[in-house]
């Protein structure tokens, strides 16, 4: 459920307004799916106890179409010669009306729910008595469980231009709805247009947004509604100004499309669609949609000053931040203990909990890993080619910064800190999510951070995403943020990865293999195979599946193997080979993470066997062959297409940190960009500069090239 | 139009069927928004001309949720207490055959279309004048435009066992629509389902694709349905069973969703949705939605070869190839000149005719440049990288190929000699589409390169896809292409962009700045402004935004350049500024590519208004500064954030040529993986090779880490 639309759980009467370009089709007939499934859902809110009002329209314009079929059948040949003359709109609605009511007859009969017909006019209104007894019949419908169906009663209005006049006490479906969902004491009103809801600019134009919660002081008059809708009299600007008036007499609207065939149901249930009118709007947090992309821009800034300063400037800021972590040691320590009580009394497993807390001793590393970090060769801005194009023509490929990363992290704090100072090393700028658990400990850390950036790069360099909802907009921001990186559990990455058109760096699956090939020395092969799955065996670069020479089967070497793996206490399932060799449970599939003390074991008949299974299989994350033989050893390394190969070690050395990158942003498995663990080098991309003095192409006529590589020194 | 789906131009006589699982909602009751819905198509297909037949069902499960409810109501609380007895079946149907017509009667009353009733037994079918007298029956409603609705006449019905005799005329409403389309020489029966339509295994799965065209030869037995509908006797083994019986009696089926409020009116389109059932499906072309993935692992496979050959088999590969073109080079450009010759004859313009000719000495200038690439030091396995984590345990970075590529270009026929051996030198497979306009070129070029590689590799590692309708199925197999590279326009480029998870090298626009500053030497300034712009005013690096310091405005130096400008012919635009100044139309953009003789020109204060501006309205691909004043120079160069940054050269060198870098895959835009011109090196990917002598982690204490790095040579 969306925070902002939170007050539907405690919403009982619900008023419905479906407009015209709703209800009717635009050949003038009635949208018949559209009816069909407005009425199911309003049969399901009656069931499930809701009060559910009715403000429909559309009768005129079902009266028009039937007006003219029927004059046209009437006609005769003379007559179908004469100029036609303008229908008229009081005998139109006099006949949709009928037929529009009979429709949902029709329709609610079949869900068993009885329908009612109010039709009322303005002048009714005026009076006070007629006000009481409409109440008082509403009442009594409502408790009878059906559904009163209003309609202005166009056809004996006696206003003189039903169509413009906007004054009164209501002037068209929009007001009648808001009238009577104030009048009728109405917990919510929602109002069903052509469009999902309120946009930023016209809806048919690209970067107009949808505006999850209109703010009176912020987006009156800021606002281009764009045409009208095509059909009746309403429009956007109609439907703002009701949902206005109703919203700050006390009545919460919610401004939807009536297009899908569910959106009731889903604004019931809280979900964030369309565009809600709420009179404490205000005084709510800024809205985070407004919001994600500012961030994201205001990051972008602050990381183009940050490149603009020099090396040693930036330098110094990570060595302010490792001092101001140490000094404000006691403060950070107090907020994760909150986070960590607070976890313990939500009943959090001891995993999560252990990976929450700063132990001792936690802070000063993280203080040290920064000036590691600050002392390590300046990255930016480094020259990675040098070509003389043509004389004085030279070419530089040089390092820079990405720009702005996404980074969404579950439980550990520490993380938070790695990755900041990874950003500020790196000269980008970044947007943190770090999980709820560790809300306090991020929100210190992120402060302690932040207050250590100069004004002249700006604290919003690195912007601290606070709710969960903000991500879906964050992940919109392909144009803003260049690449997002999610560390956390697979469902993390894959649901990250499935949503968004931002790079994503990052692993989904981490299936590793160890091939004990039949050469391989056995005691190490135990050794590394105990290691590669015990060491930690939650961890993306622990072993998996373990691929065994069919020439090793009941040796004595694999057979202390397996029973070392059995004694530590690891479940054992078999391949279809390994199953009835081992007598062991078949594993569903070759393709799973088990992330816990259980793995796979297939026999196969030789290291191309081996290789074969691990590409069909794998996640091509990492993959040891375990040998003594030169020739196997250099074609798995050579052969195995995945991220990090591996002879005779364990795999769980396939890290940032073991691998001597300094922190680590994660392990990609990616082809592209950066594969494997990814420390500072992965956050940065190249610039082609180019010195001349004067060269034109002309035609490729216009220098001489040479192309010589002239080295790095210039 | 799908070229499977082209027969639907004819198609005048249409029945289509809709089952119990689209007529009813779960709770039994009519499911009133696709009933609408489904209406609405058929009125729809009725004004166009169609005719029309239905088939339905859904009237027992209507029948019985409405006599549930009769008896509800007419029970004591006595007559609840006792056991409550299954509702007769044939009644529930008499009752719910009634409910059904009369919602459909008032539906497409509504619709202004007359419907009517046909109840049929399987008996009745035994008689052969009852079968005549139907054929004329329902000829004269549908000469009337009169629906026709046919049901089983399940409440007298004498078959013992209603929902399980599967023999017979006709056993359920499929064989019953089947049967019909026969008997009243339909020209299409489209069978309304709750899925999109037969999936090559269990809808629920994720692995689990959509079969666009019924090969009974490949399909028959092959394929597990999953279960059965949750409501109605068919499911989709009776579908199949009945679409196979009306397809092999001549009847062309489409199976597809009847959740969807369109699919009937896409079906007639020809677009392809749903599973096709075709007498002569088998006879056609392989379907390319079964294709696309083979050729996508085919030529990983083959890439996975082409890695395995030794370095120098590698190069003889494309010296072959450099070979074979300039043996079959009259072949070649036979081919090319009878494209040519098509699309002289339909008209394309100029500009396309000259990209798509191969000119005199093109073919011999290829093979040069592959002969070249071939002498290029070996791109795959160079170690870039080398690190001793611990005492005998060392860790190498090497370059390894990306994959698979799928490159889309347009009509330039030579892009794919260059990608092709480009792909080759890399290691990768490679799919291709050209277009259409070079459809023979592409064959032969296609031919004689796949001709000189080897067995051993297989000639699959490069595939030519033919269809522009093959692309979407590309697009989707993430798992198995790793880059796609859109060589083209920028419709085309973004198209591709929208439309797939696989990383996308290319630019789609390309809007260049060049800046002259105050102390600009401003005869440098107009050549190199001139050549930007008038070199090839259509590329991607051609200028499109002069920005001029402003004190430069009324100097002679400025004069003359705009002078020369127009006396080019170039027309200017300019922005606030510019256009008062200049007296100039005002562009409607800074962020436009005119793609032509045009230019947009602004006034700025200072570099560092220059730099915002570019940042601000750019594309990032390739911008200039003329400066004389070294330290304005590099304030430009270090800030300005595009893959290209120039100083005092036309904006025209970016490219990959023109840097050296040998052929040129494209631009990239792309902040991620490769930035600018993209050549051999955008091909690569890295994989991290660790040899060990039996290290394991062991909580970081299995090694002493020394983290050395210790040069390339080993």
């Amino acid at each position: 459920m969306d925070s902002t639309r939170t007050f539907v759980k405690d919403v009982k009467r619900v008023v419905v307004k479906v407009g015209t370009a709703v209800v009717t089709r635009s050949d003038g007939r009635l949208a018949l799916g559209r009816l069909g499934a407005l009425c199911e859902q309003l049969k399901e809110l009656n069931s499930r106890g809701f009060e559910v009002i009715l403000v429909t329209s559309g009768a005129v314009g079902v009266g028009r179409q039937r007006l003219k079929y029927r004059k046209l059948v009437n006609s005769s040949f003379a007559d179908l010669q004469k100029p036609q003359v303008e229908l008229d709109g009081k005998a139109c609605a006099a006949v949709g009306q009928s037929g529009l009511m009979a429709l949902y007859d029709v329709l609610f009969s079949q869900l068993d729910v009885t329908s009612s017909q109010l039709l009322v006019t303005d002048n009714n209104f005026r009076d006070s008595d007629f006000r009481l007894q409409l109440s008082e019949t509403v009442k009594s419908l409502l408790a009878l469980r059906v559904i009163p169906i209003f309609n202005e009663n166009d056809a004996i209005s006696t206003r003189i231009a039903v169509y413009e006049d906007s004054s009164g006490i209501f002037w068209d479906n929009d007001s009648l709805a808001a009238l009577l969902a104030t009048e009728l004491k109405a917990d919510l009103l929602i109002l069903l247009s052509d469009v999902e809801g309120l946009y930023s600019g016209p809806p048919s134009e690209a970067n107009s947004k949808l505006i999850h919660t209109y703010i009176k002081e912020t987006h009156q008059g800021g606002i281009t509604f764009g045409d009208k809708s095509r059909v009746g009299r309403g429009g956007m600007t109609a439907k703002v100004k009701a949902a206005v008036h109703a919203a700050y007499a006390g009545v919460p609207v919610i401004i939807t499309s009536g297009y899908a065939t569910d959106n009731i149901i889903k604004v019931l249930q809280g979900e964030r669609i369309g565009t809600l009118f709420h009179k404490d709007a205000h005084l709510w947090a800024p809205r985070k949609d407004v919001g994600a992309r500012e961030m994201a821009v205001a990051a972008r800034d602050c990381s183009r000053r940050l490149q603009g300063l020099s090396s040693e400037n930036r330098r110094k800021i990570l060595l302010d931040i490792a001092d101001a972590l140490e000094t404000n040691e006691k403060l950070i320590k107090a907020e994760n203990g909150a986070d960590v009580v607070t976890a313990q009394q939500a009943g959090y497993d001891k995993s999560l909990i252990s990976r929450l807390e700063l132990k001792p001793g936690k802070i000063s590393g993280l203080a040290k890993s920064i000036r590691v970090l600050a002392d390590m060769e300046e990255p930016i801005g480094q020259i990675l080619k040098r070509t003389e194009l043509a004389d004085g023509l030279v070419l530089e490929k040089t390092s820079s910064p990405l720009g702005v990363l996404l980074i969404v992290f579950e439980s550990r704090p520490d993380a938070l800190v790695q990755i900041a100072s990874l950003a500020i090393r790196s000269g980008n700028g970044l947007l943190l999510k770090g999980g709820k658990e560790a809300k306090r400990s991020n929100a210190i850390l992120h402060k302690v951070i932040t207050s250590a950036i100069p004004d002249t790069v700006g604290e919003k360099l690195i912007g601290l995403v606070t709710s969960r909802e903000e991500i879906p907009d964050l992940l919109k921001l392909d144009d803003v943020i260049d690449l997002v990186i999610p560390r956390g559990s697979n469902k993390l990455v894959s649901q990250i990865k499935e949503s968004t058109k931002i790079p994503v760096l990052g692993h989904a699956d981490g299936i590793c293999h160890v091939y004990v090939d039949k050469s391989a020395n056995m005691e190490m092969a135990k050794q590394i195979v105990l290691d590669a799955k015990m060491d930690y065996p939650a961890a993306c670069n622990a072993m998996e599946t373990l691929l065994v020479h069919n020439e090793l089967l009941n040796t004595s070497g694999f057979n202390e193997l397996i029973a070392g793996l059995r004694s530590e206490g690891v479940a054992l399932y078999g391949g279809p080979k390994a199953s009835t060799s081992l007598n062991i449970k078949e594993t569903p599939s070759f393709h799973h993470e088990y992330n816990s003390m259980a793995c796979t074991i297939e026999i196969v008949e030789d290291v191309y066997a081996a290789i074969d299974h691990i590409h069909r299989h794998g996640s091509a994350h990492t993959d040891c062959i375990i040998t003594e033989d030169d020739e196997t050893a250099e074609l798995f390394l050579r052969q195995v297409d995945s991220a990090a190969v591996f002879l005779n070690a364990s795999t769980r050395f396939c890290d940032g940190a073991r691998f001597g990158l300094g922190a680590e942003v994660g392990i990609s498995t990616s082809r592209i960009h950066a594969r494997g663990p990814v420390g500072v080098e992965g956050l940065l991309t190249t610039r082609w500069i180019l010195r001349g003095s004067g060269q034109v192409v002309d035609n490729d006529k216009g220098v001489i090239y040479t192309h010589k590589n002239i080295g790095l020194q210039s």
